[in-house]
């Protein structure tokens, strides 16, 4: 029976009834968490090969350069190639960094506060205020980076097939210190949703008020399907902002950070051949080169395109599971009392779970009573604020499925007694 | 005979002579380089087990941390000890990064720019102008890092044991746009002079002007010893700005850049907790996390100090023949000329030539003409601009001992074809 068809009587019993399964799940001392999107210890040791036997003798790129010393400050060409089969990109639309693609969005930032961008005025940090627009749900450390500098969010709903964007169309045409938008635009960080083709084409054609306004494309979970024959798949943006005029509107991110190895993978940046110019000019003073060893690791490992695709469906078969023992036990527990709702991603690292209205918080908090660990309620907003206090992100990767389906059944169990304890008081 | 005994007939004479043994070596066609401070590739390979052997299967810090994972952000722990040892810091006065610590100090200075430090009144652009003291000559990318930020230099000569202290101790006390000032203390880049105990204690006990100056300590050849009975030894710019009462006055910087490898190797900012405290607030903004995999190699590698300076003899090795040769070429060619001057480092990467006044421009360019490629004339000033003209960078480790010889042998000849054009006309 749906807790809405419930009376008043059949809700205090169920209530009753709740408070006891979940005190039962508090004796058990649960220490389990579903909070980050972290790649369980067999996902790492899926490339273990990479850190053992790569690195034979030979440490010359296919430049000529010692990849053990200075220099190549865009990345050696084979590991570029390796990136640009994998988004789509040119040689001179790509250079291979570091470990870490936040690092190079927060490096593109705050060289844009200090620097500009390609057609600033002026550098950002020279306005009053700087905004962003920031589709939410979305991913705090996005979030958090603007506001750790200073930049002000406005955050845009999500619609089915990606954000909001006759808002977002709107917004910038009218505001020209809206100087970026983040976007998750593949098995979106937390909701799972890939960006329609229609939503692509239109950030592509924005027509935004500031000339150095930039679309911030994390697409941070391009080849990390679930499923080998239902996958999403999406227009890609660099090519859709040349054909629309606007080849320098984005900076696209990626990282085998969920690939290889979070703590030891590569970070890219993509963005149209004028602005990959002005960037290695700025970055120039920056750092002579980024790991080059690690670059050639990653080649010698995963030699194209292929092996890459080859090793994600590795990764698929130990993570799909879980994105079902979570989907399986949300449908199974909450489905039928018609409390909250969830999505259905094909991919990438988290299912995101619209608990009803001003719950999520007391649910985060009644699952880490009970041993189990989520993301922060609101975190996945601006600021921290979820408007509804309904978002909770979901991150099955890290647990074994049996620990999932036992964090998943408590977790259930909380959002029905913070429901409850709502509506029966 | 000295140059400026000889009259104008043997000056025409000997430029004869010289123009002659010039070209002679122009139709060698030679094809090396003294430009940077790079290590030989047997240096390289001095490394290589690290590479092959170092990560065998068990991936965990100390700290409990999979080092393949994500988080740790200011190093594991065995990784800081090794810097904690080499530097004489303590655990929570360093933090392990990447593999640049170049990267580090311009991510310090933006920082700075963008959020400011601890004890800024404001972020430092909210100024109309910031300035450096720079020290010259010194390191070329600290001033390129400088130029491209927009913060002013004002040039401070070197005496014998280090920069002008006098003048130092005037302008920070006169001008609180003052913000920084450069120092390679030991075994300094070009000169390879390390700073006297005097001028270690007269920067720990500056009293600025601004409450938030910063002594950038790059402290890039700690370790970079030539000989092991004759080693320069500098006192601990961190103890002592403790002892004069400035604790948060310094930022350290080191790396492994020329222990392990330039390309992959590990990079370390040290400063008093407070210091280290705010840094780490602020950067997690910008990552989360450095690659653990190469800090623990590192660690797996060197295992601590001791395992450091052995390995830096086996460095000594191969380049202190170098450095041998090039003063041996300079003492024999040009001492009897009486002219020219050049440092005697016990240590580091750099021999300094200081060319009669308004030579080195000229030195360089005819030594490029006949296949050497020497360090830009002007790239240890400031803006590029050595007010004298006289300032060349003798980068001997990268040549071999007999391409090294070939190369000083025309680098002198050019020096007194250079010389003779001026005074012979």
């Amino acid at each position: 029976m749906k807790y809405s068809e419930m009376n008043k009587e059949q809700l205090t019993a169920e209530k009753e009834k709740v408070q006891k399964a979940y005190d039962d799940f508090k004796r058990q001392g649960l220490k389990l968490t579903m909070a980050r999107g972290v790649p369980a210890p067999e996902q790492l040791d899926l490339s273990i090969n990479m850190l053992l036997h790569c690195l034979d003798g030979d440490y010359k790129s296919k430049s000529g350069a010692d990849c053990r010393s200075y220099g190549v400050l865009d990345g050696i060409p084979e590991a570029k190639e390796l990136f640009m089969e994998m988004l789509g990109v040119k040689e001179d639309e790509v250079i291979v960094g570091g470990n870490s693609s936040l690092q190079m969005m927060y490096d593109t930032i705050i060289r844009a506060m200090q620097l500009g961008v390609l057609h600033s005025e002026k550098p950002w940090c020279k306005y009053d205020k700087v905004k962003f627009l920031c589709p939410a749900p979305g991913y705090d450390r996005h979030f958090a980076m603007c506001e750790a500098l200073g930049i002000e969010m406005i955050t845009v709903p999500y619609k089915e097939d990606g954000p909001d964007m006759d808002m977002i169309e709107k917004l910038v045409a009218e505001d020209e210190t809206i100087k970026g938008v983040w976007c998750v635009p593949m098995y979106s960080n937390p909701t799972g949703i890939s960006y329609s083709d229609e939503v692509v084409r239109r950030f592509a054609n924005l027509k935004p008020k500031a000339k150095d306004f930039r679309i911030f494309w994390d697409n941070a979970y391009s080849v990390h399907h679930l499923y080998d024959d239902d996958r999403d798949k999406i227009l890609n943006i660099i090519r859709e902002c040349e054909k629309a005029g606007n080849p320098d509107m984005v900076f696209e991110f990626s990282s085998t950070s969920k690939i290889s190895f979070p703590g030891g993978g590569l970070a890219v940046i993509c963005a149209s051949k004028a602005n990959i110019e002005l960037i290695k000019s700025q970055m120039a003073y920056q750092t002579i080169g980024f790991d080059k060893l690690n670059q050639l690791r990653h080649v010698k490992y995963f030699k194209n395109f292929e092996g890459i695709e080859k090793h994600m469906k590795a990764h698929a078969a130990i993570i799909r599971p879980k994105f079902e023992v979570v989907k399986y036990i949300l449908e199974k527990e909450l489905a039928p009392l018609g409390i909250g709702e969830w999505t259905n991603p094909k991919g990438g690292y988290f299912i995101s779970f619209n608990a009803p209205e001003g719950c999520a918080k007391r649910i985060v908090a009644l699952a880490k009573d009970a041993g189990v660990v989520m993301t922060n309620a609101g975190a996945t907003y601006p600021y921290g604020k979820d408007p509804k206090d309904s978002n909770i992100r979901i991150a099955p990767t890290y647990p074994s499925v049996d620990d999932l389906r036992k964090a998943m059944e408590l977790f259930c169990v909380c959002v029905r007694l913070a429901y409850l304890e709502k509506i029966a008081g």
